[in-house]
This record gives C-alpha cells, sequence and structure tokens, in this order.
C-alpha cells in the first residue's frame, strides 16, 4: 500500500523507529517502560479478521520485539494487545513490564500515570537494537 | 498435558464452555459484555514465547470465537490481549465491544464496573454456538 498512512494519533504518541516486512515499529513517548506499538499496512481493523498467514507474520514480528524487550531492556514480562477501540487503525501494543514498573500488575492503558520522555540519543540506540535484532532473526531463518 | 490445570483465579472468575484442540475456552462470569478466555495447555507463560505453530493454532481459535462474538452476539469490534501480570497462567482475553458497551472506550481490564450475571440457560446457548461455530469451522477446513 503505498499511499499507506499512520493514523495522526499513532504519530502523535509515539516516534517511529522503523518499517519491517509487514508492519511500522512504533515506539511510545511515554519512556517509563518499553512500550512499542506495530502497524501493519492493512485496512482491516481487527487482528483476529486478518487472513491467518498476515495474522502471523504480524506475531511473528511482534515476537521478535518481544525477544528485544526481555533480553536487553530487561522486562521479564510482556502484555500484548490489539485494543483499537479509539484508534480505529489496526495496531499492536507490545509491552514489557516488570514487577517493579511504574503501574504494576495493572494493564498500562489508561494507568500509566508517570511520564518520561526518550532522549534523542536513547532513541537511537532503541533503532539500533530493532536493526540488530531483525538482521539476526532474518540471518537464523 | 493430562495434568493440565486451569489456574483457580481463572476457574473462581469464568464458566468453562468447553475445550478446543488447543485451548480451553472459558467466558467471563461478567455478562455485561462477550468476554471470552482461552487457555492454552502449555507452560509457557507469555504468548509471543509460544512457538509459531502453536501461537498460530491460539489465534485461529481466537478468530472463530471472534467471528461468533460479530456474527450472532452483534458486537462490531473485538479486543484482544494476553496480560498475565495477575494471573500468570496464559490466557488469551478475546472481548467483544461496541460504542454503546458499558465502559466503551476504555479496555475492559480494571474499568468495567457494571457487573451482571449469565442464566443457566443463556450460557447452555454459548456452549452450543461454540459447538456450532467449531464444527462448521471443522467442515470447512
Amino acid at each position: 500500500m503505498s499511499n499507506f498512512e499512520i493514523h495522526p494519533q499513532l504519530r502523535a504518541d509515539c516516534h517511529r523507529l522503523g518499517r519491517l516486512e509487514l508492519c511500522h515499529v512504533l515506539l511510545h513517548k511515554n519512556a517509563s517502560l518499553p512500550w512499542f506499538i506495530l502497524v501493519p499496512e492493512t485496512t482491516i481493523t481487527d487482528l483476529l479478521d486478518l487472513a491467518e498467514a498476515q495474522r502471523t507474520a504480524a506475531l511473528n514480528e511482534a515476537a521478535v520485539i518481544g525477544q528485544l524487550i526481555k533480553r536487553d531492556l530487561g522486562y521479564a514480562k510482556i502484555n500484548v494487545a490489539a485494543i483499537g477501540n479509539v484508534v480505529p487503525q489496526l495496531h499492536l501494543h507490545i509491552v514489557g513490564r516488570k514487577v517493579d514498573d511504574p503501574c504494576w500488575p495493572a494493564p498500562v492503558w489508561g494507568n500509566l500515570v508517570e511520564s518520561r520522555e526518550y532522549s534523542r540519543q536513547r532513541i537511537v540506540e532503541m533503532r539500533a537494537l530493532l536493526v540488530r535484532y531483525f538482521s539476526l532473526n532474518a540471518k537464523a531463518l
């Protein structure tokens, strides 16, 4: 989809990290925990309405992000969700959680009050991590 | 896993509807919106840590539940999430949502204050729906 555009609300809430085979990778601007958002290039709005192959591809990309969060960012637990009640464009939340994070054990949506910003340097590092994980993964396949 | 047991908290919160090929199907006792929970028989706790084939199987079963919610229960939107911060056993929420439901547009977790109970008859009907959807689906495969 050459004219695909990420929803303005997601663009406002997130930094853009890059583009994978299926999904755009966003990083929520709130740095108080690692909160990635994958946006597959599709007009379908519900995860469960995607064709199986595309849903599997989206979940596989999410799984690599999950590994990145666990191994490199030190979060033991991953919350995954496709909600989309406010922003209808299909997007998949992948959120690193641990027992001492700012809203444990509540889900982040509507409960993450603490807010911190990423430095420009940290965003560059996150982008580099993403490149490393997906390159390694591509070699392994 | 012959000795697999559904977590006591899930058993307390839900009605058991049945068993699919991979997952046990639970129905949250709060009848104020259709809230299904799938529990795959695995000791892995994070959805993204499942092997691809098993994750795909779980999502396929979830997708059929999603169709049931949309077509037979009249909810236009499906929220899907694997959270598990409180109950560590892997479980997948599949929740029907619509603009006039009791906590739209907030996610249900921690926000669904209204509480209603299913009648015994309604649970029987839900079980029958499940049988119908998965039989139809099995024929189509």
